[in-house]
Formats: structure tokens, sequence, C-alpha cells
């Protein structure tokens, strides 16, 4: 039997993957089959079980993958030094996720990242996967909050905590319109920072 | 025949929409069959399909009603005049969905419209109900950030419908946050707003 490289191995999961994220895209998780991603990568059962016990295995590769994008996105984004305005930020961490060279287009990947949200509210290992990259990214933000304090960029004495689960949730809320409208540009949540950044914090009288 | 009077029809109405949405927070919209639908609310088939004809339509009244309450939130919130700046107007969305006396708890109502947004991406007549919601609250939030404009309480040279869209953006991301990990706060997000608002739009040099 000739030996399969590594490479090889890699390139079928990978294209497994695909295959897979296009039906979930198209007709949802619950609304795809086994058989639908057999068909949609031309590939037999046999060739697919062994990378993939089943579909919830696929569910559990696409959405870690997804969430690691996004975790990673706002990782980076975070690890500037000294840190761009949080407008330039978000900014880049949309266009970081949306921008880039993927198999599916920008709004059927917000859709998919929808669909992994709706389905950690009965997935118990879906929802550990978001906690856990959540719980990473919520630090890593904090701690560039801190350093907007420290050199006079946030005034306000709210905690930084705060600050960077609201900046996270510009950043949700964002995939969750593009999923849904399909005309959510990064522009839009860096003029709307901006916006904000330029607001008043006294109240009109 | 005894004559049913309306009061009695619509609290029998109430009555399966609220076990229908225990059974969705719960289990999903897919997870949920009509025969479990019945068994939460203790009716017979007959009974139900009286006022709804599967599980689709109530899905549909459903989801109906949660953008309702998301729209009307926002919209109401947007009335005041002369209006609080955003963190206390999202403040107040917030409260307004979440602090109310409702069937289910704040983390599973959020769910329930986080299942809402998923299932848009399949489903047409959600979509579309949706997107008219939508289009209703953003244009009713883009003339409230033209008041914060005429009023010198906005002084970025940004597209209102951004800077409503961001703000929409920010509720958007509260309610993945608490659907998805139960600790989101109006708090939280009164204070995130506040930072943002005073930060400084001059990037770190």
């Amino acid at each position: 039997m000739a030996r399969v490289s590594q490479a090889h191995l890699d390139a079928r999961r990978r294209q497994i993957l695909d295959g897979a994220a296009r039906c979930f895209a198209r007709n949802g998780f619950h609304g795809t089959s086994m058989q639908d991603v057999l068909q949609e990568v031309g590939l037999s059962a046999g060739a697919v079980y062994r990378y993939f016990s089943g579909k919830d295995d696929l569910i559990a590769a696409i959405a870690g993958e997804a969430v690691g994008g996004v975790r990673q996105a706002f990782e980076e984004a975070a690890r500037v030094s000294p840190p761009p305005t949080p407008d330039v930020l978000i900014g880049r961490v949309t266009r970081t996720l949306f921008d880039g060279d993927r198999e599916l287009d920008r709004r059927a990947y917000a859709g998919l990242i929808v669909q992994v949200w709706s389905e950690t509210l009965r997935s118990e290992r879906l929802a550990a996967t978001l906690s856990e990259a959540y719980g990473g990214l919520k630090v890593a933000w904090a701690e560039l909050v801190e350093v907007y304090r420290e050199t006079g960029v946030l005034s306000a004495d709210v905690p930084s905590d705060h600050v960077a689960r609201t900046l996270i949730a510009t950043a949700q809320g964002f995939i969750a319109q593009l999923a849904m409208f399909g005309d959510a540009t990064p522009e839009m949540l860096e003029d709307g920072l901006r916006g904000l950044m330029s607001m008043d914090l006294q109240p009109v009288s």
C-alpha cells in the first residue's frame, strides 16, 4: 500500500471542511446531512469518515476554526504597541476576519459564526470552546484598555473589562448585521466608533 | 355551544406561545417538536392547531414578538427629547429588553433572539420580518444621532447612519454575550460606552 503524505492528508481534510462549510452556510447545521457533505466534496463515506466521525465532529471542527479566527484577529490587533485607537483596531479586526482569502464570502462566513453562537446554546462542547476563546480575548483587550488609560486616551473611571467587552460587542453586532442584512462594512464600524469617541459625556440639557 | 370570549382566546394563544418559547429556549427551534410543545402546554393537538398551523408558524410568531420587542425598546428610547447620551439610552434599551417581566429569564430570552438571527439565514419569512424591523430602528436612531450632531454632542464628521448602526451593534453584541456567557449586564454596556465617549480621537504617539 502506498504511503500517504501528511500534506495529502491535510489537503483532503481541508477539502472536506471547506465543502462542509459551504453546505452549512447554505442550509444550516440542522438542514445539512452527512450525505449532503459527501455529495458536495465528491468523496465516498469511507474517505470522509476517516477524518470526521460524523456531523457533530464536522460542526465542532468548523466552529473551532471560526472561533479561533475571531480570537486571533482580536489578539493580533491587541498586540500592536503603542495601540491605535479603538476605531482603527476594531476596523482591523473586522477586515482581518472578512476581507481575507476565504472559502466563503463575507456574508456567508458571518452567517456561519452566528450559527455557531446559536449552536452553543445546545452543545456543551461548543459552549466550552467559545467560552475559553472569549475569556482569552477579554483579558487581552482589557489589558489594551489599561494602556489607553495609562496613556490618557481613556479618561472615564469605568472598569477596563467593561470597555473591553463593549468593544468586542461592537464587532459581534457587526457580525450579526453582516449575516442578517449583508451590508455591514468595516468603515461603518470605524466611523461609528469615531463618532462615539467624539461625543461629549455631559448629557444634553 | 358556549361562546368563547376574545379574552379567553388571547389567553390560550399566550399560553401556547409561552410554552413554545420555553421549549425553544431549552432545545432550540430544530430540537423541538410539536409534540414537545403540546406536552409543555398540556393541551391537545386540536386545541393548539386552532391557533397555529405548525412549528414554523409558532417560530414566526415568537420571532415576530422578539423582534417587535427589540424594535420597540430602541424606538421608545429614541423618542425621548432631548435625548440622553448613548450610554444612558443603550442602557435603557437593554434594561427594557431584559429586566422586564418575561416568561423566560434574561439569558434564555437572549438565546431565543440569537436563534432567531440564525434562523433568518434560512427562512425568507423571518429575514423579511427582521429586515423591516431593523430598517425602522436604523432610521429612528439615525435621526437621534442627527440631534446629537445639532446639539454639539457629536462632533466627528461621520455619517449618522454609521453611528446609529454601531450603537445598535453594541446592543446586539450584548445580546450575543448574554446568550453565550450569561454574565453581560446593562451596566457593562453603559460603562463601556462612557469609556468610549471619554476617549481621545488622536492616536497614541
